[in-house]
């Protein structure tokens, strides 16, 4: 039984050929990855067990990764994977939440067991998944290795899409704008909150054209009124007022690759305020996509972008955006390129990111965002949604 | 603005007592969580900002616990807690993500202005979220403290839910047998795999009597055919076929409480093999819920259930059960209390756990979960679907 892969065998070795260059670049024999997408986009790995601890491990001469996990998941890694058999291993379930011992006592074992033991070893130190208890067991079962942070190396080499990654990206786009539109249409004055977001969920998962939505790595994000003067609220049963201002980020996901888009509603005739402010975050974006062509930095970006806001008397003092692509929870940002000042990432056809163009103000905030790929004529939209102030009366 | 909390500030209160007199016992001056049920049992904060640093931190003698987090989620925190303003802090935004800096750098700057630098410090070494490198720069930063692991201090006072708690387990429990049933009416050959989780989602989310379902810590999981020999797969669009062995595991989550639950269907007859083997996990569900009086210790519970299995020629290496209640992504379990050999933890009334009946043979697997809230009657179920081995003709 295989699963059937998102990329071709020889899109992974290519991916992995990158990742050992890298790795040569940085001096490192060999390299533990713990982000969830890291360990998908290297080998194709995929199931909801990244709750335990797991790894894959590239060391930089062999052949193929190795895929380490909890005994019973290691299935999974048969299934939607090519390894060899030899290169899945799972470790001992009593390690499992275990006061004393760690799985990661077994990975030195097995580092031990195949001579790498005095190897130069990067780790993703601020993973999110790569807890501080970890990364003490490693560096105690393994006191003649060299152990540093790898800084985000996979996560780098992520950054520029293939071309079959970036039809996923697409296909993302296109559920995710199907699944605003369904919301759109459910969002009215004595709705409850949460039934429009039991319909963001079906239409995220129903996709489109038969192409079926996987879980997003954010949920459905709503809020409302005064709620809107920050971003990561979620919903409640409270109905939607007749007078009111809704900002709701979602984002659909395609073979865990993702486009997140953030749209603001008013309930009712809105406020010169509000409206003024939806109508300069629409003018920034329009500005900075046309400004994301290759050889543009990401600050270059961020910069035109803080120009029409500040001509208008606001700012922005968080990053306006961030790459993004294959993701799992609980983020679907990249943690790479950022488009804020001091980033001086060059742009390249390929790269995809989320230009999340939120003003939180003290009473109420506004964002109106969007995913896109970068191309030679500037950022191109991967969502076709409704954008400015979007006004249900 | 108030959000409406799930608890009283009463109830609140004995919680951060109940910490404090743990932390004396552990010998800590000082307490610093990442873990998202932890910050949110402590104070009631909610919202989906746990991807970014953010920690709730508990001086002994202190009467509020501090939110410190990233300055554009500070706002949530206002809304779902009742934490006086100068107890909630949010820190700089280009510290997000930042080559060189990190959040717990001003972290450490406020424990410093607070005299605080010298104390004993518990942290959660193991929290998901909680990383190696947060704990570099903890380390680094306040070199005249003793840090050490809590060993999961708030998620051991976690482990005895309140009435208050119990009803929030039971309304989870009344809306995970709506989704499930649901999920059944939908499974059919032809179907493909992706529609019954939309309508999961939808159904979790919806939830019953004006009761809406929040997130699950766990996608909705989904076998089929050979994949049932492992538990942690998630959907393709696959059409159910017509004649296979399908194990869905699904949640749902009322105010982050959840209650999860598996079952086994068959798509058309089922082998003998397959529908003993079900039988035998009922059974011996039955058998361990009997058991789970207080008094009894984990391992007992466990004992029980394995005596059945084996008496029929299976076995289950992978624990078989844990602690479950208020809970984030990517885990619903409590990373404490284990139904497995030498868990020792003697039950309580108000203790909850997910019975995971789940047996993983080398080309098939069945489960017939069940959460359970300990009564002096023994495990009294949370759920009330369909059991045994569901054949769908």
């Amino acid at each position: 039984m295989a699963y059937n892969k998102p990329f071709s065998a020889a899109e992974y070795s290519t991916r992995l050929a990158d990742v050992k260059r890298r790795m040569q670049v940085a001096g490192l024999d060999l390299l533990i990855c713990q982000d969830p997408a890291n360990m998908g986009w290297l080998t194709g790995f995929d199931g909801w067990s990244f709750y335990t601890p797991q790894y894959v491990v590239v060391q930089v001469s062999e052949d193929w990764p190795i895929w380490f996990g909890r005994a019973q998941d290691a299935k999974s890694a048969h299934f939607t994977t090519d390894l060899p058999t030899q290169n899945i291993i799972g470790y001992s379930e009593p390690l499992v939440q275990h006061p004393v011992s760690h799985p990661v006592d077994e990975l030195c074992d097995l580092i031990r067991l195949k001579g790498w033991h005095k190897s130069r070893i990067g780790v993703e130190l601020d993973a999110h998944y790569y807890t501080a208890r970890a990364h003490q067991h490693l560096v105690t079962g393994l006191p003649d290795a060299t152990i540093e942070d790898c800084k985000e190396l996979v996560n780098w080499a992520r950054l520029i899409k293939s071309p079959a990654e970036v039809e996923l990206m697409r296909e993302a786009g296109r559920i995710c704008t199907e699944t605003m539109n369904r919301a759109l249409r459910k969002i009215s004055p004595g709705v409850p909150q949460f039934e429009v977001i039991a319909e963001v969920y079906r239409a995220q998962i129903t996709g489109l054209d038969g192409k079926f939505g996987d879980y997003t790595s954010l949920c459905p994000l709503i809020q409302v009124g005064e709620g809107t003067s920050t971003p990561h609220l979620t919903w409640t049963d409270e109905p939607l007022p007749r007078d009111a201002l809704v900002v709701m980020e979602i984002g659909a996901a395609r073979r865990h690759y993702h486009a997140p888009l953030t749209r603001t509603m008013h309930l009712g005739r809105p406020p010169a305020e509000i409206d003024k402010l939806a109508k300069v975050i629409v003018e920034g974006v329009d500005v900075a996509l046309a400004k994301a062509r290759p050889g543009v930095t990401c600050e270059e970006v961020e910069a035109v972008w803080q120009k029409v806001l500040n001509a208008n008397g606001y700012t922005k003092p968080s990053r306006v955006g961030y790459s993004i692509g294959l993701n799992y929870p609980p983020d679907w940002g990249e943690r790479t390129a950022s488009l804020r000042p001091g980033d001086r990432t060059v742009l390249e056809p390929g790269m995809c990111f989320h230009f999340q163009s939120g003003v939180w103000l003290e009473d109420f905030g506004a964002a109106v965002s969007e995913p896109f790929v970068v191309t030679e004529n500037g950022g191109e939209r991967l969502c076709d949604a409704p954008r400015e102030l979007i006004v249900i009366d």
